[in-house]
C-alpha cells in the first residue's frame, strides 16, 4: 500500500499535478447540485479549472446529466424538496454508471434535519466527503484531528477531507495535509462550495479519491495564494482565483503545493 | 428623546462609525429570505462587512437559522409560494426569537399581488421597510417627501428608509437624511437588495431601527463612492464596493458620511 | 426585400448601431426567464446596455412583468415544473401583448425531454431562436451551414442565430454573419444566455427581428473583444465585459463590428 505520509513532497505536488494536465486534456463533465448562491460561482470555477458544468436540478432530465457526466457533486447549502428529489434520482444515475460523486455538507452544524439527512447519504458512500470543522465535528461527534478523521474516514468507508488552516485527507489509512490557501478565501461566498467541486472534477481523472481530494484541495489552494497577490479585497479576491485557476500550470502547481 | 436632525452631523456619523465597529467586533449573524438574482451579491456584501450570511429557504429548517440569527432579511425579489412559506416560518421564529427584520419589497410597483402581500407584512412589524421611490409610492399612495414618509412610518409604526439620490429615514418623529452613494449603484442588479442586507446587519448590533438604518444606509453609500474612484464602468465597481466595504475602517466612514 | 447578405458591411454595423442609440434612450424593460446560474450575469448584461431586467418565475405575477416589458427571454438552463408554468403563462401574456420573444434552448443537446419541450415552444413562433452548434444540431438533426440554418428558419417561420466563432443569422431568406467575439466568451458560464439577453433587448427596440439578432450578437461580440484588451483570465473577462458594455458607443460598434 502507498503511504502519502511517508512519500516526499515532492512525490505528492508531481501527483497534484499530473492530475492537473489530465484535467485540462480531458475537459470532464461534472454535475452539480448545489446551491442557489453557489451555481454561477461554481461553474465559471469548474471553466476555469478546463471541465464543463451542468447543474440542473429537474426530476425529468438529471438522471441523463448525470449518467453523462465523469463526476458528480452533492451540496447541501440549499436544503429542500426539489433537490432533495433531484438527490436521489442523481445518486442511482452516478451507481448504475460508477460516477463518483463528493458530498458537501455545508452548514450541517446549524440545522438538525440536514445533519440527519447528510449521514442518509454518506451511507450511500460517496467517494469523499468535504467539510469544514464545525461541519466534521457536528457529523462526527468530535473535533477534527488526525485520529478522529481517520477513524471516521474508516468507519464509513469514505476519504474524509477537512478544509482549514490546514487542510486534511484521509482514507483511514493514509493521510494527507495540506498547507496552502488565503484567509480571504473564507470572506468569499461559495468559496468552499467551488473547491469541493474542483475536487470532484478531480475524482473526474483519478480513480484514487484520496490523491484526487488532495490536488483538489491543493489546486484551489495555490489558486488563492496566487490570487490574494492582486487581490486588494473579497471582490478583487473572487474574480483573481478564476484568473489564477484558469492560468494555474503543472510548474506553478508543483512549485507552491504544500502537501505533506 | 434624541432627534438626530437636531443634532450634528459629526454625532450622526459618529453614531453609524460605532455600528461599524460592533459590526466587525461581533460578527452577526444574518439570515436572508431573498430573490435568487440578489442571493451570490447579498451573501458577498455581507461577508465584507464582517457577517455571517445564510439564505436557506427550506421550510424544515430556516425556523431554525433565524432562531440562532441576528437579524433578518425578508426581500421580496422573487415572489413564489416557496418563499412565502419560509417567510412564515421565518417570521414566527423572529417573532419567539426577537429576531430584528427588514422588510425589502422589491419591485411591489410592478405587480398587485405583491404589493398585497408586502401590506400584510408590513403589519407584522418589521424594524424597518426600505423602498426605492417607485415602492414606497405604490405602498403609500403618495410621492416620497419629509411629511409622506413620516406620516406612513407613524401610521405603520416602523422605520420607513428610502433611497433614492438623497435617502430619507424616519420612525414618524425622527428624520435623518443620507447624501452619499453613486449614480453606478444603480447599474448593478441586486444594489439595492444588498444594501437591505447591511441595514439589518446594522440591526444586529443596534436597538435603536433609526440610528440602524441611517448606518446601513451610509455604509453602504460611503462603500459606493470609494467604489466609484477606482472602477471603469458598473462590472469593476461591483467588485470595488465589496472591496470598499471590507476595507472601510471608522474613520473614512465618519470623514466621508453625509447624513443630516 | 432587403437583403443583408447583398447589403455593405458598413450599412450593416450602422443598423446595428442605431439599434444601440435606441437602446440607450429607451431602456426597455425586458423579463428573463432563465436559469438560476445565468439570471444575476444576465440582469447585469441588461443593465449595463441600457436595460430594466426583470426575471420572476411566480405564477401569479410573470403575466403582469410580462404585459408591461418590451421583450421576453426564454431559456432552457433549469427546466423545472416551476420555469414550465411561468413559461406557459409568460407567452400567453406574450402574445396578447405582442411582446416578442427569444428562445435560448440551452443543453437541449444533453437530454430528451428539454428537447421535446423546445420543439413544442418553436411551434408557439418566438421571434428569434439562438442556440450553439450543439443545441441546433440536435434540433435541426443537421449540422448548422448556411443551408441547413435557412432550411430550419424558413420552415419553423422564425430567425435562427447560431453563435460560434462566426454567428449564422437567418430568417429563412436574408442571412447575416458575424466575426466578432473573443475565446474567453466561452469561459465564462451564462456568456451565452447573457447574449440572448441582449438579443431580446435588441428587439425591444427594432422590429425587423434578423436585424435586431444581428446587432445583439455584434454587440456583445465586441464588447466581448474589447473586454478581452483588459482581462488576465475569465474572471477578469466576466467583470470586463460588464463595463465594455456599459461603455459601448456607436462608433466603437461601427467600427470593430465585422458583418458579413
Amino acid at each position: 500500500m502507498h503511504h502519502p505520509q511517508a512519500a516526499s513532497r515532492d512525490d505528492a505536488a508531481q501527483a497534484a499535478s499530473d492530475i492537473l494536465v489530465r484535467l485540462r486534456a480531458r475537459a470532464p463533465r461534472v454535475h452539480c447540485i448545489t446551491n442557489g448562491v453557489a451555481q454561477s460561482f461554481t461553474a465559471n470555477v469548474l471553466l476555469a479549472a478546463g471541465c464543463v458544468p451542468s447543474m440542473t436540478l429537474s426530476a425529468e432530465e438529471i438522471g441523463s446529466f448525470v449518467a453523462s457526466a465523469q463526476a458528480l457533486l452533492v451540496n447541501l447549502g440549499t436544503f429542500d424538496a426539489e433537490r432533495r428529489e433531484a438527490t436521489a434520482i442523481a445518486l442511482q444515475a452516478a451507481t448504475t454508471n460508477k460516477v463518483p460523486w463528493v458530498l458537501d455538507p455545508v452548514f450541517v452544524d446549524r440545522s438538525e434535519p440536514r445533519g440527519a439527512f447528510a449521514r442518509e447519504l454518506i451511507v450511500r458512500r460517496p467517494a469523499v466527503v468535504r467539510m469544514n470543522h464545525a461541519e466534521f465535528s457536528a457529523l462526527a461527534h468530535a473535533a477534527p484531528s488526525r485520529d478522529s478523521t481517520m477513524s471516521y474516514a474508516r468507519s464509513n468507508r469514505i476519504v474524509v477531507a477537512v478544509s482549514g488552516e490546514t487542510d486534511l485527507i484521509t482514507d483511514g489509512q493514509r493521510m494527507a495535509s495540506i498547507a496552502n490557501g488565503h484567509p480571504l478565501m473564507s470572506k468569499v461566498t461559495a468559496m468552499g462550495c467551488a473547491g469541493s467541486a474542483v475536487l470532484a472534477a478531480c475524482l473526474a481523472v483519478e480513480a484514487d479519491a484520496l490523491r484526487a481530494a488532495t490536488a483538489g484541495l491543493a489546486i484551489i489552494g495555490v489558486a488563492g495564494e496566487l490570487a490574494a497577490e492582486r487581490s486588494s479585497g473579497p471582490g478583487s479576491f473572487a474574480v483573481a482565483i478564476i484568473d489564477a485557476l484558469h492560468g494555474l500550470d503543472a510548474a506553478t502547481l508543483i512549485a507552491r503545493a504544500r502537501i505533506n
